[in-house]
């Protein structure tokens, strides 16, 4: 948050098998898995409907209408890597475009996150390089000021330090401390197990109030009924 | 609008067939059909495209990051309902998702219109169970605070009474009052009736302007053509 | 932007050919052969996804709630133009729906391009008439105050003259003014030439540091790599 | 809501003496006072700070560019009055400036709310004549469409019939329903009566932790403390 | 709008006695007497309450998060101007503060109106030099991308030629093209001169509806009365 | 961020002499000092205008509707503390009103900085006790849901850890790092020791393009002036 000009290229990423393994259970279940926290804002959307990832966060921190760093982080990439890019302040411009994402891609990331603009969208679809963002935008940016990369960011409302686990999808994106993916991933896998067996009993008409044994507290809470 | 922690266990529903039959017409004939009122705001949106419904309302009022009286409404719903979602403020979490859903479908509901968020989307789609939201949000929620069911609610700038006529599409969400559903439901007819014969009237390059004989009219509030 | 109830029946369309050649470069790289200027602001989406055109101006400026000049703008439609509205004030109403877009498609209209809202987004679609608005809304208009036909407008934050190029895709939508049409469609061409070469670069994991000789200039500018 | 084109004359005004004892206690406390709800969206602020008010609703519905409708409320404005304008879409146009204030005024009315633009906002201060409004702008309106008067609308947000009560401070606007007046107002003051007692007990340093006795029922949820 | 990088010396001003006349009128009367056009954006406030101004305006087009350009238009400032500045995108950085208010006081400047963020806003008041800004934001800005001084701009939805009139007030900004300088303070004039009269019968309690003759209009349209 | 459910009591405040110190240089001088980062988003507002403080955090995190863990926080404040306040979502509700400040007040809280809504405004105004918040709301909360006191947390865009500095004023929020706050108070403070100097010969009619020696580099990147 506080050092501009600066590239941390030694980071400690989260277990590859945690960040692997979140992606299947997508952006909701991870974040009631973690106690309903580690969400980004509901404006960040996917540029296309469908992509579901996870990988290990690369940081990058971008001034107002300059993409200059997204050059200087696709070196720090390795492959698992998301793309996480916060910026200093509100900014819709397009940072980021199909020849950035050919160099991305090259370098094994899977998505990026970005709190600014993206372009190009329908090559990046034929691509099949998702982006969550703020915005789609045609908007060209310049390469003259410093940010930093690998540092600790606030990108959508969401901390996010380097090598924390990225999950998204359409839901939305949800941040896994690197230290928390083990256990969250446990805790996700757990969450999920009886899903199954709750789906089909909702499905068979036994309500929630029931399944769920919620009339007592209703009422208790006061809840009347008036025909 | 005033009541908390009460559900009405009788509603009256409007007329089954007119309910039915204004589906088909889409929330801008039939908002035309009443005089052009009866809109929710722009910002409830479909999850996705193509999803067109009607039905009668019920209602439920929730409290913000809270999905109690969901569980509460899903045993009121019957065959052919839409539930209306109001909130108490301004929230976007994720208040529906598919589990929820699944219990909806199996009550008869054909659709969810929400003030709030919606999640789990991809399997929504996949389950064929539309909802307009304000916002997707993978946020989850607590059950701790009471709302109502089947009150006259607010949603999204409309006024809805349980009971009343959903009608929703690509292009929004239209409100018909249970009493007015009949002759909604003849003057959207009627107002179709004529489409088609307008529709190849333009197509073969008559002008609105001629069609409509608006020269006059045009000419009378001061149009000036200038070569 | 300044006269109230006229009609400018002749305009000076951009060259044809210039106007029909930029539409395949997309609106992000015609804004940048521009110098980077020329967009719309980002709230301008399409109706649907995938479309992309270019073509000629004719400009309509709109009062709120009020379609009455759509219809008469439909008349000084040429083949191979696009229709530009802009409004008086902000205002998301469905001024444009599918009567007029049959009306508009007749004539030999591209798209329309509306700081306002649209309705009948699914039949628009089906017809294949793109639309770049900044609201899809069911909301019907009136007919009763002027507007103007083919004077300057600001549309969505772009100044936009009659016969100026507009270049419209899932990015967002530019303008070209039309005496730079022939000189942007050069420089488009000119700055599209060398991407291929790039992509090949960037693909085979030549990163955008070494390929635009950046490494010198973030030194000077002082960044530091921490290991 | 649903009907254009109608002016009731007759309308039933909540008790006067209720209507005019809620205005002391503001718009929190009154909310409060119905069980937290009734209460406008926060986009609708004071044009100026400091105004407290109440009075019995007359209620207009407006179309978007136009303030017809404001001169044929006027006539229907008894002493004690509130002006709700609500419109049929969003839009903040300046729909009232200071020659309707005065005649407003001079009717009796007590304020304005409009979910609208208002304008002339210097000398709506200096005439004395309070409005809370989306937005301040000096766009100016036509008289050309129908809207209604003293039907139930819904302004920002909050369902507001004839005769209801408005309460408006800096803190927002409250709408109780005329038959629930009296009792509201025994609510509030029964609300108001222990808050000086309260506010010396936290001044003199007790914690609302225990005067409300919450630390059982933190602890019971499941709060810890660690040094 | 589309050249960057240059600054015009030599610009064509309005007449000095029609731009300083058309302050005292404010931006309402001066956008209705050129016909209810002319209006920036609703977005636009001022940073102080009551400030009042007219003048020439010089222009300068700046790039997000930078304001290098402040100090190329401080030099071409003359006594009576005021300062437009646009913005290549949208963003509320921080450009303008007490030390660049300095410099164009002592330049001559009436005012800025800015379509980005100004800080400093206390000092600013002290100094007597308002700002009409999109926001107030304390964020910092570099120097190291152009943008041009004394093209024509759009600056929050308004046009602006170098030279044009700006009138700004509490209720917003009007923009009067230089050419229309002298017959709108004429028609500016001549809509205040019966205003005194119009304010006194509506005081006396004459209705709108008789002093405007509306009431065969409204009926004409429909309107319908019922006790 | 990610603890649900807990209150540190220890925390390590910044030094107490920087802490106080920052609060002269207001939060533009003390985010440039900083290298122009540390800002909250500019939706944060004060409540009233001409406050100006700092002071070291306590944090509170809070769900939405609920302000059950503000009379937690209470208990943790000490003499020269600024309370901050963020959401596990976006809500504006009126978490906070006069009987808090109160206890706030009693305990030595110099502040509120909360990223939700504030009632009570014109009380607390009288009171002096300056809040800067997203939004002000009537709207009560309810106590029912645990969130966390002294975690780090994101507040309007912002991460603060228990202990940071917080400088707030009208131009907006600072967050200095406790362990930077020395360093930035003397950065600061050399920041403002020129201005004086500056700001004279601004006043005396120097352009900055000369004071700054602007010149050279504008040309050098591309210039141009034409007469």
């Amino acid at each position: 948050m506080f050092e501009l000009g600066v590239v941390y290229r030694n980071i400690r990423r989260a277990d590859k098998a945690a960040a692997d393994g979140l992606g299947k259970f997508g952006s909701a279940t991870v974040h009631e898995a973690m106690g309903r926290v580690g969400l980004m804002k509901t404006y960040m959307r996917p540029i296309y409907a469908g992509a579901q990832v996870s990988g290990t966060a690369v940081t990058v921190l971008l001034q107002p209408g300059d993409n200059w760093m997204l050059h200087v982080v696709a070196e720090q990439i390795q492959p698992g890597d998301v793309v996480v890019a916060a910026l200093t302040t509100d900014n819709t411009d397009g940072f980021f475009g199909d020849l950035l994402a050919t160099s991305f891609q090259a370098r094994g990331a899977r998505a990026l996150v970005i709190d600014g603009g993206c372009r190009d969208v329908r090559t990046l679809q034929e691509m099949g390089f998702p982006v969550w963002s703020r915005a789609i935008s045609a908007k060209g940016t310049v390469k003259s000021t410093l940010g930093s990369v690998n540092i600790p960011v606030v990108c959508a409302g969401a901390l996010v330090h380097p090598g924390d686990v990225v999950v998204a999808d359409d839901d939305g994106v949800a941040i896994v401390p690197a230290a928390m993916a083990g256990t969250t991933l446990e805790a996700a896998a757990a969450r999920e197990a009886n899903e199954g067996a709750k789906r089909a009993k909702l499905a068979s008409g036994v309500l929630g109030l029931d399944m769920y044994s919620m009339r007592g507290p209703l009422e208790q809470a006061g809840l009347k009924y008036i025909d």
